[in-house]
């Protein structure tokens, strides 16, 4: 057979297969390693993975790319991210060394409503100006799909300029780029003291603007949009969450939430009933929880790359949690508050380091559990035929490199629906 | 004055510049700002340092490179690696997390003794050619000097062919490679229980070998050859570590010191009293010794990338450092066990994070501290008149964004005694 691209000779390849669903449990120890492994791919899909010598017999290949003594892994999904944003917080970032309490930054200008004055204030222009040397950077780092989370305008002008933002991105980028409004990040200035005031606006004003938008620049997507919203207190608490993502799920868009960041209110429990795609950072998840977490759908995403940027020694218990049975899945975060940072390597770096997890653990919960925390594991997120190829060679022999170095970057090349992009 | 290079229009020029000696106390939160900066480079030199305006008025240029919305700042200095292997340990990475202890990594294969093998086993090419892309990461990520030590050999040939192999890397590396001689990092199998006998070896025969080859080598290699040991419970005491070095002082060989890296045996007064020229990972120093340090010539030098791989809560107190007056210094300890990290920016984003070093201390500590810490302080590590042109240009508008960002790579070009190396 005929196809457009054959990778081969690759010292492991890495699947990351699974039957049905995400990982869980002891699959998640498993990355389905073939040895001296082949990928044949055309029209942008995966036609089959096997033994080099196989899929030699079987296929005819336009472009041969060798991997001798590298890893083919899948490209990484990260499933939680704020890279769309105007400005940034150095300020701050040197602000909180110096010691300064979160109040004396806020008077310095700083925290979630800095960066939203910074977004108010960008032309759509300007916002993708900024945003995509990120994108770059995240691919460069071997991030094939990116989510982006709307919630720095908090209006709804801003808040359809950040979904419109995504949406030039999304055209102009070989990146996969997943929209999640968030108009519930956060209660604006103009709004304090009056929380369910700004989810009425939210939820009789703000939804409905971005699912009109959505339905209209779906061609331009080709991804779901998310609803979301950061249950936590002095944020929005259990019912007003439930209000935001009640609405979003009647309009159609599914599920996701931030919970359990600082403050335990039930966030999980919230999610499950809902049936959330993802409950997302779980640093203060009580085992309780984390039991009804383990026998739902919903999959739980860590992101330490946040207790990181906090010089934190307390990271969200992952390791109980795979052990559980919860389908893990690990994300960036990238924002310019509390974790200025590209790299899903890194993550998966400190997640083995802080969280113990396996770097098998850290590799499924970057790729194929992340896809499914975004709701698209039946078509990215591991090297299975049928499944789009999204593909990292990667300059090492093993693929617990990955985990193993950090800093630096053993991105060789990425393949992004079937053409090397990189 | 016709010049070789003028880099110009600076969002921030960052000179590091100190007038006489490393920084200390709050001059470590000065890094020399000049707002629409320009360099002068002539010969590999730094001819001069100023704003724009006055360098244009001043040079002619055969070369220019326009750095508008960016950083311009000193290569960073690496000042402690082991960055010459063969092999790899992302084995023994796994079997830590799954929790095995020092005597089973071991008795896997694991430790020092695992890379000695390799080491052992691996011709001088081999050496080289597995060494020279952990460099050529590093010179991408901004160091342009680099600290190599011997230490996997542990016996006099194969020490040698060490460095022998950072000779050859010298050779063909825009870099600056400094090497040290470590024959005393650990005592190889064949000595078990013989500590003194080995030490025997070191200083009688080691040693010496190793300064004949230093004085044949010497003009490929453009700088000094330090002698180092390893003075930790179960390796090398107090009396043993300091017959090493004074063999090495004898011989002409400036002293380093590796020190309370897990037991405290007094190693910094050791440094101290044999004037070395840093005492290095200081992770359980105690208050009387950081004084102590303080008051010498000696540089600090921490080394955060190995806590944080160890996912240890742990570091050392460098911020009481700096506020004892400590000469401070970072270095990424890369090597294939505790620290397989090729990047000075993630190691100033840790020492941020977890030492609380502003982010103008830690750019001190990776540039003109760090080339103190190895003697060098005259020629490299800051952006002063006469000073050997190693130079970053870096993408970003504010020099804090190299620590505020992690994970990812700012650097944009690197210009290594004056010419452009990336």
């Amino acid at each position: 057979m005929k196809i457009d691209l054959l990778i081969h000779s690759a010292a492991q390849l890495v699947t990351c297969a699974s039957p049905d669903g995400p990982k869980r449990g002891e699959a998640m120890a498993d990355v389905g390693l073939i040895a001296d492994g082949a990928l044949a791919i055309a029209s942008g899909q995966i036609v089959a993975v096997g033994p080099t010598a196989d899929l030699r017999a079987d296929f005819s290949a336009h472009e041969t790319i060798d991997a001798s003594g590298k890893v083919v892994c899948p490209g990484f999904v990260d499933p939680h991210t704020h890279v769309v944003y105007a400005g940034d917080r150095a300020n701050e970032f040197e602000l909180r060394i110096r010691g300064a309490s979160y109040l004396e930054i806020m008077q310095a200008g700083g925290g979630i409503v800095s960066t939203m004055r910074a977004v108010r204030a960008a032309t759509v222009e300007q916002l993708v100006a900024e945003s995509k040397p990120r994108l770059e950077a995240m691919l460069a780092l071997g991030t094939t799909t990116v989510e982006i989370k709307t919630g720095y305008g908090l209006d709804t002008t801003s808040e359809l300029k950040m979904l419109q933002a995504i949406a030039l991105l999304a055209s102009s980028s070989p990146l996969d780029l997943v929209p999640t409004f968030l108009g519930a990040h956060a209660v604006p200035p103009e709004y304090k003291g009056r929380t369910d005031a700004y989810v009425d606006l939210v939820v009789e004003e703000m939804l409905p603007a971005a699912v009109e938008w959505y339905h209209a620049s779906r061609s331009t997507l080709h991804a779901p949009l998310f609803c979301d919203v950061f249950c936590e207190a002095n944020v929005f608490d259990r019912e007003q969450s439930r209000r935001v993502l009640e609405a979003g799920l009647k309009l159609g868009l599914p599920a996701k939430i931030h919970a359990d960041e600082f403050v335990n209110l039930d966030g999980v429990s919230l999610a499950v009933v809902l049936g959330a795609v993802s409950v997302d950072h779980l640093d203060v998840t009580p085992p309780a929880e984390v039991e009804l977490l383990a026998q739902s759908n919903t999959v739980g995403v860590v992101l330490p790359a946040v207790n990181f940027n906090l010089g934190s020694s307390h990271f969200a218990h992952a390791r109980g949690m795979i052990d559980a049975g919860v389908a893990l899945a690990l994300a960036t975060d990238i924002n310019p508050g509390s974790a200025p940072c590209p790299s899903m390597p890194l993550v998966m770096a400190i997640a083995c380091r802080y969280q113990r997890l396996l770097p098998a653990e850290a590799l499924n919960a970057g790729t194929l559990n992340a896809a499914y925390a975004l709701g698209l594991g039946h078509k990215l997120g591991s090297l299975e035929g049928g499944k789009q190829a999204d593909v990292l060679i990667v300059n090492a022999p093993d693929y617990r490199h990955l985990a193993y170095q950090f800093g630096g970057n053993l991105v060789e090349r990425v393949v992004k629906r079937g053409q090397v992009v990189l």
